[in-house]
């Protein structure tokens, strides 16, 4: 069994954590929130008082934080991560940034001849609790050989994109799709509301043809042709448009640093900011219908 | 078996007017190109002087037409369809136009006592001519029944999606998500190469998560992942970016007239429009891609 | 004095219609209201009782009717303008309505030996009591010098703008612009909020500059910088919401007849659409910064 | 006579060292390209062969750079400004920068006890030769007093927009409105070709009227209405696509952080990507109409 620093456990990172600990590892946990480490504890983790004693001798260190400045004072900061972990730790970033920290971050690492992943996640609280999140991994096939084993406790399905970065890389590219293809949908639904055209007869066309999409099929934005959708318990998340609105930033971040134009991203990214400016944040990303509905 | 007139035998209504022909109906072809007319005489059919001509005894009125222009003239003209039709006569019109003209046209043949149906179709010209076409209907069940057996010899699916407009007002709600899912998909790859993420590795994530739609896994606009997609046979159609425009277009429309708004249904639009002006019109819709890439 | 029939006198062209009676001609108005066309008999005009009534006799006859649908009707329907003006009247419609209908009834009216204009106005209600509107002026040289004398007593400026339609052509340019630059101002004020620059800072340095435009110096959307405007007065109008919407949608029509893109137009028509369905309607157009602010 | 360190000589900064040189002042440059600071010294500057010489001993540093990322290493790097300056030094950065390093900057400038402000300029190359720039000064009363004498050498008009980063934040609050309203403009005009309006009708309309705005009527987008204008001249610059460009990701960047939404600007940024994309970068910004254009 691993000795194991996990750096970050609130809603996400808590369950993950617990999971490890379950499986048998020796988890030393750090939070800004004493409670959140509090109930790692109590599963039968440690409470580490700070990052340096976290990281002190641990053979893999997770993170999951909020942003990437937050990574960046985990891992650059006096007593942080690079300056601490030992000289065979495995690093796995398991927060979603934005790709050019991740990358400088990785870079660093591999400076210091650490071995680190990024490796952010789909699947939400839900999948963390349940140990079946999808992980998004960047880095080498050496450091993701080790890191396999932990990952597999955590979730359920481990895609290796390619290199440093590319796990960041390929999670907001895919959420740019979801975030466009969901406000397609609900666009289709408003639209069919006003021509008087039944949202189930819309649902039978599009799901069996050149319309279907996940956001269609599997979490349809209106009540009824998906019972297990947000829309049908008043849009409880799931995923919330906050944390949609937050990788659709990222998407716009990276397109600009990249020189790119993703027209639909950016304005799929405005709408996704008036809704949470309009009170929508905490609900699931699916209620974003509710802004064009009148 | 009935006597059919077909009006607009061009790309789309030639080969179902032969699929007609063929089940052994008695169809009475018009077009304003002589050819077309000619390649259904050839198959069986006969050549109609014009559309009094065609429609004088027919049971069943098909009409495939490029807009709601040419519906309005072939049905309201002097010797047009309402005139002249036999008063217990079938109609069909599976053009794809705007939601009002066709319900105003449906709501002057019932005015008159006759069955009218909208039915535009999905599938392209090799549905068209392999008979394998989806056909949206809007208008009665007992128009409807009345149908069937000729739309079957037409088509694969043949979907009620309510009354009078409906059958447009499906076609155009689902091609508003098509349109919109292609941009977004065709956004993701350019990101990803951007970010210098391998669009196989893109697909590999999106195709079994939350990204998943039609644009991606059957018609996936960049060569490579998906083989049968117009990508990889530099985007012959296919659905022509200049279709997709005209259907987004319509969806724009019928938005106005309805006093909805469809963002990215907008936007998606413009996007193709300016496709269509920068030569991609004759291109598959998935080209659109070529716009976003530098 | 002339004998003029004026077919709808509400909200615009009631007062204007007073303004002709006031310069002493001889008007006979028509409205759907009976109570509009009662303040035009208040004033000195006629109740004419319908279209075919008060054309008869009529050497000008004007028009301001909400949609080109009115006016296709009040000129193609029996009884009305084309079948009953005199063969020497001149028709001159000052409704704002689409490019193609503009042309399709001045087409007409050519055919059948009459001149006729479209003369779109801009200047409000207020603008209409005060008889300073501007008339854009589509038609031909000696029609508007026909008209020249009529319209200079309901407007302070008359610009040719070139032949039929061409009045209208120019309204939904200007008005493009104008909805886009308003939108545009009212995003740098929510910007300089956000990032805690004064507004009247933002104000002294884009009206001096090249930020500098009419929505910004006449119009400003915050109130403070521009006494006059209407920000000022909880947004008032001036020149309402729906109004804009109603503009913005015609250039998109005009823009989809014609074939180019126009994607800050596309994007400004849902703002205000979004607008409009949130309860801004009949407030002034300059309140779509409460679309922005949170 | 001031004793000044200029660091970033490029087609910006060099003029405006020059300006600075021939009003008598002690001029010490510093750039990555050596022919740039040959160009000050020829005009009777000094060399200096980096920033902490340059700075050494200097009353006033300048910055003029072009991003933050360079403004950060200038002032934070070994060597660097807020290590090597005078306890006494008045400290101006000339650079368009985000928000968010400018107030950074000058909050480290401060905590050091030093006067930063940030004072971005419009105006262009020509009004870097001329003298003739605007600033807009972020920074206290005092800051800007102790500058006054210097930059209105280099310019001819100073905004006090008030405290650090409000430079920033003016500058590029003007720019979106900037961007958005040339767009408009062009769209405009783009349409109206459609429409078989006459660009100089359109020009005699909205230039007196509602739709009146610099890009309008001072850098009209089509050649003739506006002679002095870059149409006239195949755009060749005044201000450029690609410098467009980077403001209106500066003003989107500003956006995210400051959690507004800023629709146009967001689209008017995509737009001059794909411009910039398309080859039209160095161009004048004016040329975004060719965008439109088929």
């Amino acid at each position: 069994m691993a000795r194991v620093a996990f750096i970050g456990v609130g809603n996400m990172g808590g369950p993950m954590a617990i999971n490890l600990v379950e499986a048998g590892h020796d988890v030393h946990a750090v939070d800004r929130d004493p409670a959140s480490v509090a109930l790692v504890s109590a599963a039968g983790g440690h409470a580490a008082g700070d990052v340096a004693v976290a990281v002190a001798d641990a053979e893999a260190v997770f993170t999951m934080l909020p942003a990437g400045d937050q990574v960046r004072e985990v891992y650059f900061g006096a007593g942080g991560v690079l300056e601490r972990a030992r000289p065979d730790a495995l690093l796995v970033d398991c927060s979603t940034i934005d790709v050019a920290t991740a990358r400088e971050v990785a870079s660093a690492a591999t400076a210091r001849g650490l071995d680190m992943l990024d490796a952010p996640v789909s699947g939400g609280v839900g999948g963390a609790v349940a140990a079946t999140l999808t992980f998004m991994v960047g880095g080498t096939d050496a450091g993701l050989s080790r890191a396999q084993p932990l990952l597999e406790r955590m979730g359920r399905t481990v895609v290796h994109t390619g290199g440093p970065g590319n796990g960041q890389a390929a999670k907001l590219c895919n959420n740019l799709i979801l975030g466009i293809s969901m406000i397609g949908v609900a666009e289709a639904f408003t639209l069919a509301h006003a021509l008087g055209l039944d949202p189930q007869k819309l649902f039978d066309v599009s799901s069996t043809s050149s319309g279907q999409c996940w956001s269609l099929t599997t979490y349809c934005p209106v009540p009824g042709p998906v019972p297990s959708s947000p829309a049908n318990r008043d849009y409880a998340p799931g995923f919330t448009a906050e944390m949609m609105l937050k990788d659709l930033k990222l998407a716009q971040t990276a397109a600009g640093v990249g020189g790119v134009a993703t027209p639909l991203g950016a304005a799929a990214a405005v709408l996704y900011q008036l809704a949470v400016n309009g009170g929508l944040g905490k609900k699931d990303f699916s209620a974003i219908i509710k802004m064009l509905e009148t």
